[in-house]
């Protein structure tokens, strides 16, 4: 299987380009570097992406910039970053990605348990997070040729300890558990899932 | 208490300040007409709405325009409708806002029940509301004072006929139904809830 990891350089996004490159051929995306370039704020460096990679099977999205700080700091400024990262980088990456991508292929993109569990700090990732999951259930009733798209949605990650401190009480998701949460989506049959890897 | 509707001038704005005006002080607030002007797709007119009102309790939402149409026809330019109506223009409401309502006020946002349950031709609005129900849920753990925010999310609404046939098999909320969603809102004692008004 041909495979776009998304934001390939980043925390998850080189744990699962490792994991899963001794089992597929993958494509590594992101802002520099990599294999293929992408920034996923811009609909026309998606769409170049996707024409410089050619055919391929399923594209895994680890790319969620938002804004982290306080709450008295948090005007609709600082909220574009997630709507253009996050949320619609993501988004984008369907809406332009199911034209370039194989019949039966999958989607799986990133969210997190802030969706539905917020902490101080994280308001525009909640957001960003919902937007993502609810669009997710409403591509699965659109998508054709039997393309499919889930979510994945961990809380705060093993190898990411410097979030810790945002998450009391939350047991980080192992590596391997988030690389079992994309193998779901991924190579699943399901469709139009949140996916929680623990 | 003094409550100013958003969207007075709609279908569930109409019906909800009828309702609350025989026992509260009701500012209507739309595009146009209605007692003051707002254009929720800019902060600065929801700035000015705000400072023209002065003092007040409560802040009930109903409007919430998205992109409804044939996923084949959406795209990150159709998909900004949602984003600057729905979501963002409900987001600023409530960022612009809380510096201006009473202590112990409330925010009562507007939602809908495709965050969760798709249909055809609305994945915009699904988006949209997943933003909005994920940032009332980690608005409600900032906000000082007292200050209290949910989100009332409706099917399809009983004076909405010509939506009735993009949701099959849904029962639509009757107008009464709606009014109490907010009645449990907007006086209620809640915060960060998702009230579905059936």
């Amino acid at each position: 299987m041909k495979i776009i990891i998304v934001g390939a350089s980043g925390t998850m996004g080189t744990y699962l380009s490792s994991a899963f490159e001794k089992e597929h051929e993958i494509v590594r995306a992101d802002r520099s570097g990599a294999d293929v370039q992408v920034d996923i704020t811009s609909p026309e460096s998606i769409e170049e992406m996707y024409k410089k990679v050619g055919t391929f099977d399923a594209v895994i999205s680890t790319a969620g910039p938002t804004f982290v700080g306080p709450w008295n700091k948090l005007t609709d400024k600082e909220f574009r970053q997630g709507i253009e990262g996050k949320m619609m980088g993501q988004i984008n990456l369907v809406l332009i990605g199911q034209h370039y991508i194989n019949a039966k292929g999958s989607f799986s993109l990133i969210t997190g348990a802030l969706t539905h569990d917020p902490q101080k700090n994280f308001a525009n990732a909640s957001a960003a997070n919902g937007a993502v999951e609810g669009f997710v259930r409403a591509a699965a009733i659109e998508l054709q040729n039997g393309i499919r798209i889930n979510a994945v949605s961990p809380t705060v990650i093993e190898n990411s300890p410097q979030y810790f401190p945002y998450f009391p009480g939350d047991i980080p998701v192992t590596m391997k558990q988030l690389e079992f949460g994309f193998r779901k989506s991924a190579f699943g049959a399901n469709t139009g899932q949140v996916i929680k890897p623990h």
